[in-house]
C-alpha cells in the first residue's frame, strides 16, 4: 500500500500518528526556513511541512518539486499553529520525514484550479488535466451518486436492470443512425441504437414487467448547441400499468433523487399541466415555472379600439413583469429590438408601465387607449404599481412562442432563473400527431406506438390533429428531462395508427415487422419513460452544459479533441469491410 | 392499476380478499364443471377457477382462451381443497368473478416451458418468447443481482462509476475493431472500444483513484464457440496500489458475489498459483481445481529402461485417475484414440492400472517395466488400489497441454466438473512477453503498459522471455473470469518496454501518443482488472453458454436472428457517409 490515509482524511484526532500520503503537488510556499506543500488527491488537500532546521537535505529536495508532481510522503501528523477553518484537514499538517517523487510532471498547459486560465479547446485536448479540477470532479461524483440512487430506487421497486444490444438494425424512422459495417460484406451493416425503445417493448412482451437500464444511446444528427452524438438515458418500461402508475412511480424516482442528491424534499405532488395549457399560458411545452409571468390573453379586451395592429391580430397576449416600471426608454427600445430578432420574430412590443406616484400609467399605445382602459388591462393581468405589461400580438401560435421567449428573457434579466431553485412539472396530453408540411402527412409526435387517449379514439378518423396521446414529459426549470408514453398493445388500434400515419401494411411490416410479430403472441398493456441522464445531472449540478457532467465529451462538431477522432483507419481495415471511401 | 397483486404473491392469509391479477395463460384444464387456468407472470403462477354451476357465461368465455393469452381477472381468493406444496401460491386459488381478455395470442412456435421443444434457431428468432421461459428469466434475474451486488461492493469501497465514450479512435494493436463511418467524410471513422483500457488509465492520471464501470465492449473477431461480438465487462482501476492491494480488493468482490448471489462463503483466502506452476502441474493457465489429478513429472524415473518412446521424450508426465482400474480394454483404446485426435495431439497413451486383488498391476508398458518399478511410479503419483495412471510423453510444452486436456476430459467423464462446486484461484506472474513467431518479435502478453516484476527488470535486456509481469487472472472452475495488471507509470521503463516490443519511438507516439502525453503530467502508480461479466454470470448460473445469460444474444456467426441483422441500409445513408460498398 502506497498510503495509509487519503489527503482528505486526517483530523486533530490523528495528531502524533505516523502516516503515509500520496497525491499531486497543488502549491509550494517558502516561508523562512519552512517549505509548505499542499498535497491534493480526490479526497482533499493536506498541508505538508518541511523544516530546514530539522532536516536540511529533505527540505532541499522540495526544490525539485513542481506543480502536479506525484509524490509519496511519510511523516507525523501535527497540530497547526494557524488553523484553516475552510479546509476539513485544516487543523493539522504533516511534519514530513521522507519524500518520494513517484512521478514528475511537465508544467500543465493551464492551471489546475477551480477557475482556470485554459480555454475550452485546450481543456478538451488535455481533458485528463481538466478533470483534475474540483468542479469537474464534483460533477462526476454527483453523476455517480445520481446513477447509484436511481438504481437503488428502481431495484427496491423490483425493476430489473436488463442489458440490450448495441449492434442492432437500422430503422429509417426518426433521427439518423450511426452504422457499423459488417465484414459479412454485401453491404450489410449494424446500427447503433438511438434508444432501446423496441427492446424494452419486446421485454414487456417477454413478461419482464419492470425494466430499466442506464444506457448509452447514439444519434448521428447535425449537432446543435449542447448535443452530443452519444448520450445516456435512464430507460424504463412497465407492464399492466396506466399513465397514472407511471407518473406515480417516476415522480417517486425524481423525489428520491431530489432528496438524496440535492437534499430537497418535495412534500406535495408535482404540478401537472396539459400540453394545451402549457402552450396557451407559457408558449412552451416545457415551461419554466420558477417564476410567474403567466400569459394573459387580452385579445377581446383590446380589439375594436381603432388600434389597427391589435385589430388585425389573431391573438394579443400580455405578461406582467414585476418591478420594472422604472425601465428607461432605452431599455424598452432594446427589448423591442430583442423581440424583433429573427429568432423571436415578433413585429414589435407594446408596453404599459404602472409607475408609482410620479408619472402614473405610461404606454406605447396611450394614443389609442385611455388610462381607465389601461387600468382594466392592469386588473386583468394582476399588475400592481411598479409593474409593466409587455404585450405581443399577431398570429396566435407564433405569438405564444415569442411571448414564451420574452418571458424567459425577462426572467433571466431579472435573475429569476436561479439554478439552486427547482420546479418540477409534468406536462401531459401531448398531441398524438404533428403535421409534416414537407411530406404533407401526419407524423407521430412521440413514436408510432404511442397510444391515443381513449376519449379521442373517434377523432382519429374525423380530426387526427386534435387527438391527444397518453404521453407525458417531466420538465424541470424549463428543461425536458424525460418523456414517455403508454404504448399501443392492441393490433387493431396499431393498424389504424399506421393508417393515419400513411404507412401501408407492407411498409409497417418492413420497418417494424419483428415488433408487430411479437405483438401477436400476447403483448401486455405497457408504457414507459426515458430520462436524459446527462441533462438531469447537469441541472442537479447547476451546469450550463452537459459536457460539464461527462468524463470525455465530444465538442460541438462531434470530435473528441483528446483522441483526435474521428480519424482515418488503415486500408486493410477498410478492405476487410468491403467498403471504399469516396 | 390493472392488478392488485402479482401471480406469485397470494397466500393462505389472503383468503376471502377480492383481488385483481394479470398475466399469461400457462395451462387450461377442464374437470367436470370446473375450468382451471394457470395464470403466469414474472413472479409466479396462480390457479384460477371457473365454476360452470356458479357462472355459466363466464365459464364459457374460457373456451376462447388459449396458451399465452394475456388476461385480467378479478375474484375472491379461496383455499384450495387439494393444495400444491410445490407452488408458493399452492394453498390458494382464485374464484374468478370477471375475466377480461387483454390480448389474444397466436399459438407460439414452441412450448413456453422449462424444457421446450423449440430448436435453438427458432428460439433465437422468437427470443421474446424464449425469454418467457423460467430458466432464462432466472438467468436474467441472477444477472441483475450480480451487477447490483458488484456496484454495491464497489460503491462501499468508494469506487466511482464513470462512463467512458463508445465512439473512440481505432488502435491497430490487438483484436479487430468495429468502426463507425463519420459523415465528416475524408475516410474518417470512429471505432467502438474493445475495452475502456486507455480511458481508465487516463482517469487515474486525472486523479480519480478508484474507478469502475459495467460496460459494453466490442470485438470484430471471427467468432469462436461462445464468443459474442459485444460483451460486458466489469472494468476497474485503482491508483497508489500494488498488486497485493488489487488482489485483496477484488478477492473481496468475488467473495461478496459468492455470498450474496450463490450463498457460498469462502472463509480462507483464494488459492494462488504462479503461471509457471499452473502450466507445470495442470498444463493450463486456468486450471480447474475442483478435482485433483495434478501432473507428476516421472521423466527421470522412467527413462533409461530401454523403452524407446520414453527415452526419446523430453518430458513424461502422469495423472493419477481414481477408481478407474476396472476400465475395459475398449475404454482404454477409446481414450488412446481421444488423445491422438489432432486437437490434443498426443502420440499415444500409456496406462498403468492398479487393480485390486485379482489381476494386480496392468500396464501397456509392462514389457519394459517390472511390477516393482511400476509400484515405485504408483508411489510417486500417490496411486492407490483401483487407480490408474495415464501417461503422456513428448516435447514438454505440448505434452503438458495435452495432459491438461486429458485431465479435464477424465474429470468430465467421472462427473467431477460439478457446476454447483466452485473453485476460485488466482494465477499470478504471467510472462510479460510472448514470442510472435510470424513477425519474429516479442508481443505484450497482456498489453504494452503492463509492468514487469521489479526483480526481473534486468532480464529485459538479457532474456526478455523470462521476465514475469505484475499480471494476474482470476480463474473459477477452469474459466478465466478476469485479468489485469499493474501498469507502467514510469516513462523510462515504458520506453524500454516499447523498445523490447520493437516499437520505434515514432510508432509508439502514433499509436499511444495521447496516453504517453498524459503520462508526462504526473501519472500515479496504478493498476486494475477487468472481469468478463457474461462469463462470470454464466458460471454462477451454471450455464454452458454466455448466450443463456444475455437478453438478446447474437448467434455464432454474429447475427441477431430476431432483428435479422446485419442488414442492408438505404443508399441515402451510404451516400451521406461518403462510402461505397464493394
Amino acid at each position: 500500500m502506497y498510503r495509509s490515509h487519503t489527503c482528505g482524511e486526517l483530523r486533530i484526532e490523528n495528531v502524533n500518528e505516523i502516516v503515509k500520503l500520496c497525491g499531486w503537488v497543488q502549491r509550494i510556499r517558502l516561508m523562512g526556513g519552512m517549505t509548505f506543500v499542499d498535497l491534493r488527491d480526490r479526497y482533499g488537500i493536506t498541508q505538508l511541512v518541511f523544516n530546514i532546521a530539522k532536516n536540511k537535505d529533505l527540505c532541499e529536495m522540495t526544490q525539485f518539486l513542481g506543480r502536479e508532481f506525484v509524490i509519496q510522503v511519510e511523516g507525523k501528523v501535527i497540530e497547526r499553529s494557524s488553523k484553516n477553518p475552510d479546509l476539513p484537514t485544516g487543523d493539522i499538517e504533516m511534519d514530513v520525514e521522507t519524500l518520494n517523487i513517484l512521478n514528475p510532471s511537465e508544467v500543465p498547459p493551464f492551471t489546475i484550479k477551480d477557475e482556470t486560465d485554459g480555454g475550452e479547446e485546450l481543456r478538451m485536448k488535455y481533458r485528463y488535466l481538466d478533470l483534475r479540477r474540483t468542479p469537474l470532479q464534483k460533477a462526476l461524483e454527483l453523476r455517480h451518486k445520481m446513477s447509484q440512487e436511481t438504481r437503488k430506487y428502481l431495484n427496491e421497486k423490483h425493476f430489473l436492470d436488463i442489458e440490450t444490444p448495441f449492434l442492432i438494425r437500422s430503422t429509417p424512422e426518426g433521427a439518423r443512425d450511426f452504422v457499423v459495417p459488417s465484414r459479412a460484406g454485401e453491404g450489410k451493416f449494424y446500427a447503433l441504437p438511438q434508444s432501446p425503445q423496441l427492446f424494452k417493448q419486446l421485454l414487456m412482451v417477454a413478461g419482464y414487467d419492470k425494466y430499466y437500464q442506464i444506457v448509452r444511446c447514439f444519434r448521428d444528427e447535425d449537432l446543435r448547441a449542447d448535443r452530443q452524438p452519444e448520450f445516456t438515458q435512464i430507460d424504463c418500461e412497465m407492464s399492466f400499468v396506466e399513465q397514472e402508475d407511471i407518473l406515480q412511480t417516476f415522480e417517486g424516482l425524481a423525489k428520491h433523487l431530489f432528496k438524496t442528491v440535492r437534499n430537497i424534499e418535495f412534500e406535495k405532488p408535482f404540478l401537472r399541466m396539459s400540453y394545451a395549457e402549457a402552450m396557451e399560458f407559457y408558449g412552451s411545452d416545457k415551461p419554466d415555472l420558477r417564476f410567474d409571468m403567466r400569459f394573459t390573453n387580452i385579445t377581446d379586451l383590446v380589439k375594436g379600439k381603432n388600434f389597427k395592429v391589435f385589430d388585425e391580430s389573431e391573438y394579443i397576449g400580455a405578461i406582467c413583469v414585476k418591478n420594472i416600471s422604472e425601465y428607461s426608454r432605452k431599455q424598452i427600445d432594446e427589448l423591442t429590438e430583442w423581440v424583433k430578432r429573427p429568432q423571436i420574430g415578433a413585429k414589435g412590443l407594446v408596453y404599459v408601465k404602472f409607475s408609482p406616484n410620479t408619472s402614473g400609467i405610461k404606454s406605447s399605445v396611450d394614443k389609442f387607449y385611455s388610462a381607465d382602459e389601461l387600468k382594466i388591462w392592469a386588473e386583468k393581468c394582476n399588475a400592481q404599481e411598479q409593474d409593466t405589461l409587455l404585450i405581443l400580438c399577431g398570429e396566435k401560435e407564433k405569438t405564444l412562442v415569442a411571448l414564451g421567449e420574452l418571458r424567459l428573457e425577462m426572467a433571466k434579466r431579472l435573475g429569476l432563473r436561479d439554478s439552486k431553485t427547482f420546479f418540477p412539472l409534468w406536462v401531459l396530453d401531448f398531441p398524438l400527431l404533428e403535421w409534416d408540411a414537407e411530406n404533407q402527412r401526419f407524423q407521430a409526435k412521440h413514436h408510432p406506438f404511442t397510444s391515443p387517449h381513449k376519449e379521442d379514439f373517434s377523432l382519429l378518423d374525423s380530426n387526427p390533429a386534435e387527438v391527444r396521446a397518453n404521453a407525458y414529459d417531466l420538465v424541470i426549470n424549463g428543461t425536458e428531462i424525460g418523456g414517455g408514453s403508454i404504448r399501443i398493445h392492441n393490433s387493431e388500434l396499431q393498424k389504424k395508427m399506421f393508417n393515419v400515419l400513411g404507412f401501408s401494411q407492407e411498409e409497417a411490416e418492413k420497418q417494424f415487422g419483428f415488433l408487430l410479430n411479437a405483438f401477436k403472441f400476447g403483448a401486455p398493456p405497457h408504457g414507459g419513460i426515458a430520462f436524459g441522464f446527462d441533462r438531469w445531472t447537469a441541472i442537479f449540478n447547476e451546469s450550463e452544459s452537459i459536457r460539464d457532467v461527462m468524463a470525455f465529451p465530444k465538442n460541438n462538431a462531434g470530435r473528441d479533441m483528446m483522441l483526435d477522432t474521428p480519424a482515418p483507419i488503415s486500408q486493410q481495415q477498410i478492405n476487410e469491410l468491403h467498403i471504399r471511401c469516396v
